[in-house]
């Protein structure tokens, strides 16, 4: 195993393959910025042969003075009887005018006869010739082997003459890919040490896809077996079950094996990198992921906090800052009284476990949670209680009385509307709006009413709306929990609403988002 | 490797650890049923100790008939110096009146000494002796090892010792856990290799979470090192990262090593069962998910597609209908044709296939899904979709009108009521209920006034609401999902509307539910 392991980024090429995933040029230019400043070696930014718009994008890359990172095109060999000279997917390859080039090709038998419908040998011409003619033009060039370990299993002896093929035409890497995603660590592990034995001075790279759930296991086992070139995607998106993960194949090669993938330091940016690709991808930012998800340190159960506090290993397997992560004790009464007092003491540094405000404010919590109220993801609506309770909180506006009215049929079917009256300043007003649905009716309608006192709140979006019905076995008498969050575009915030109404429910967590905005500027 | 492997299911105990997760008595009931439907043998369906209401549940399971599973509670070793007959948690442990039960205890060293504050001899007796009394009582013992994989590696002589001390107390099965989900597939095996080679004679477990993306892997390496029972979720549900996931760890093992896990017939029912555990849960199902995804068969590149229909082992590790998934998204193709014919053929057996009726059908369906409808878990709602779109459906009642007011504050807070205006048989009624919310109103509107038509509606209640929010990043205009669940004593039955309007999604629903028993009787 070679502990020196480039990272190959193809966020931007097998990535954006994945169903809702479309990048603009602009998006593209900032994921590179981002992916170079983590310091990955090669950045796969598209196919310009196959999307000729792509070409504006690989013009503009050369204005971003890159540190780390190398850009490739990617393209395919050239067609069946062609001469590369002559095939205009590798001048547009060409016109990318990128150090390094990826060229696809294939080595499962099969492909070549049934899909391709050529003969072994002109496949083989196809490779060789293709990667001499890009070599004579100066460039890096990495050889994807299409479907390697499928074409391996089917007929070790072709697919490894592909590969001879690529390396007679001059090929820099092999990378070998498990392009349907089928393939088990142990296979990958034995094909890839075969390659390596084979090709000595040749790097070798690794390709997977997630379609067993093994990803990110295989790739690490390719690198075991001596693979220097790890291809994935951010977040692991890609079609279908996604492509190998770099979040988590960079730490797990890094940070367990000892390898040298990004600068030690920048390890420290991971989980904010993850999150800045999903939200430009405009995907939900995976809670559950390893290393970087909202959740990968989170802990519930008492005994577990108290380990987690006494000594970190005790219940993590890393500690969260490694990469840039954080703990999330949540927000209960198993959380302890630490978690709570460093929260009040935000707000009043004075108080301490013993003061007679903390366990009031620790007994009124407990009382909320056993309403249905759950504050670790709804830290706002958590401060502005403590807030309340230690009088540190004056109320924006009072709401005077409201009306929601739902009809069936009007004209053109279902109509939400609000009628909202609420006093301000020694001032009433009253105002109505109506809306998608009655929640929507009364956020528009306290808007309206709030504007003229508070034209700081104009800014201020709702980006995320959810509702979960507590104690589903009640039916419809069931109280339900209402999440909103809001943002301001510097920052973002949830509030919480508990009730056996969803109205009820919603209208409390409208008010926290509004009042929390307004204790904080 | 043995070629007969026990899958065991923690999916209402550790998987029940996760943020946002909390069944009912009567989800626990119907997940239990699915999945030993799909086969499983050991469902492990809870802590009794530490949960005192799951008794109830534990006493129902006793009703549910099961043909493969097990039953297992889950608890710990006794108390440092405490003797195992005389401890409380063991007393609720055996109350729960299983055939077999799990308990953990502590195998690293460290967690010994610094977390239960013990000497190490204490803790072997605590495993011994406690396991002794477990089959005293004549219960099969799984032996949780907590952390073996991180005690191994610290000090291999005491982990060993760990589970010779569970061994010589009678235990049945020695479940290795990566408690911290940081093992990689290489140690992983080795060591399950090294455990199998000295306790001949026991079978071996092995308990996976995923914090660096490996459990699946982990999972599958342990039973290619000798390992018989597979621990792990559906859909990897639990805490943090997840724990490692049945959905993928099942079919890798029946589909790809030829391992026997669970009747091959019901393979087919994997998909089905996943979306299923995902509905309960109230989580979105991961549209990425190996074998069991919406995108995991989905394909966007036109050469793709054309090679898959020629030939689809050119770019699927599997045919999708083997795991009951099909090769897009949609639930129409999910359960396929031949299942859609299936309910069709249950209201008109003259259909076939070539039917302009299906057709129409499943186009209709398609645009349904589309707008958000997933009728997997409101098969209800299908039936009557299909029996409309036959012209097998007269309507019990017209809707005329109908209001849902809101108001707040009223005397007493917040107050709904709905007046409601139907017609039937020639007749127009009109009425009006309040009610914990709208929603609850104008179910109680609705059934006062068809009380006096039909009175066999008496009997029904509903039992279940969930809310899903589809959109959640339109905020409070998203459109919402809403799934009533309704019984009459005897069968129950699931229906769903859609809507950008909380109201008007529950109407849909609310009319389903009643029309779909007053169909049937």
């Amino acid at each position: 195993m070679n502990t020196k392991v480039f990272a190959y980024d193809t966020t931007l090429r097998d990535g954006s393959q994945a169903q809702g995933v479309s990048f603009s040029v602009e998006d593209k230019l900032r994921i590179v910025r981002k992916l170079d400043e983590l310091g990955i070696a090669y950045i796969e930014a598209g196919n310009p042969g196959s999307n000729p718009k792509d070409l504006e994008f690989f013009r503009r890359l050369g204005e971003l003075n890159l540190q780390h990172a190398k850009i490739t095109a990617f393209g395919s060999t050239c067609k069946v009887g062609a001469n590369p000279a002559e095939d205009g997917q590798l001048a547009s390859l060409l016109g990318a005018n990128t150090p390094a080039v990826a060229i696809f090709g294939k080595t499962w038998d099969y492909h070549v006869t049934a899909i391709l419908r050529t003969t072994l040998d002109e496949n083989l011409r196809m490779i060789r010739e293709t990667i001499a003619f890009l070599k004579a033009q100066g460039k890096e060039v990495i050889f994807d082997a299409e479907h390697f370990f499928d074409g391996y299993k089917a007929n070790p002896d072709y697919a490894l003459q592909a590969l001879a093929a690529a390396v007679e035409g001059g090929a820099d890497n092999l990378a070998l890919c498990d392009t349907n995603g089928g393939s088990f660590p142990d296979e990958i592990f034995a094909i890839t040490q075969t390659v390596v034995a084979r090709f000595p001075g040749v790097s070798v790279g690794i390709h997977c896809h997630n379609d067993c759930e093994l990803a990110v296991a295989n790739s690490v086992r390719a690198v075991q077996a001596g693979a220097t070139h790890v291809q994935g995607t951010i977040n692991g998106i890609g079609e279908r079950c996604g492509n190998a993960n770099l979040c988590a194949i960079i730490p797990n090669l890094q940070l367990k094996l000892g390898c040298e993938v990004i600068p030690p330091a920048n390890m420290q940016t991971l989980t904010t990198l993850a999150r800045f690709v999903s939200e430009v991808a405009n995907m939900e930012h995976n809670d559950k992921a390893a290393y970087v998800g909202g959740d990968a340190f989170a802990h519930k159960g008492g005994m577990h906090v108290d380990a987690v506090h006494k000594n970190p290993i005790s219940y993590e397997h890393i500690t969260p800052d490694t990469v840039g992560n954080a703990r999330k004790i949540l927000m209960s009464e198993v959380a302890g009284r630490a978690t709570i007092l460093g929260k009040i003491n935000e707000i009043d540094p004075t108080l301490t476990k013993d003061s007679p405000e903390t366990k009031t404010i620790i007994e009124r919590l407990k009382e909320l949670e056993h309403e249905g109220y759950q504050f670790e993801s709804a830290e706002s609506s958590f401060e502005l209680l403590v807030r309340k309770m230690l009088g540190k909180f004056t109320p924006s506006f009072e709401l005077r009385e409201f009306k929601v009215v739902v009809t069936e049929p009007s004209g053109n079917g279902i109509n939400s509307s609000a009628m909202l009256k609420i006093h301000v300043n020694g001032e009433d007003e009253i105002t109505a709006a109506d809306g998608d649905g009655p929640v929507n009716a009364l956020d528009k309608a306290l808007r309206k009413a709030l504007d003229r006192f508070y034209p700081e709140l104009r800014k201020v979006k709702l980006t995320d709306y959810k509702v979960r019905v507590l104690d589903s076995s009640q039916a419809s008498a069931a109280k339900v929990r209402v999440l909103i969050e809001s943002t301001d575009s510097e920052s973002s915030w949830t509030t919480i609403g508990v009730s056996t109404d969803v109205i009820d429910a919603s209208w409390r967590a409208l008010v926290d988002a509004v009042e929390y905005k307004l204790a904080k500027s």
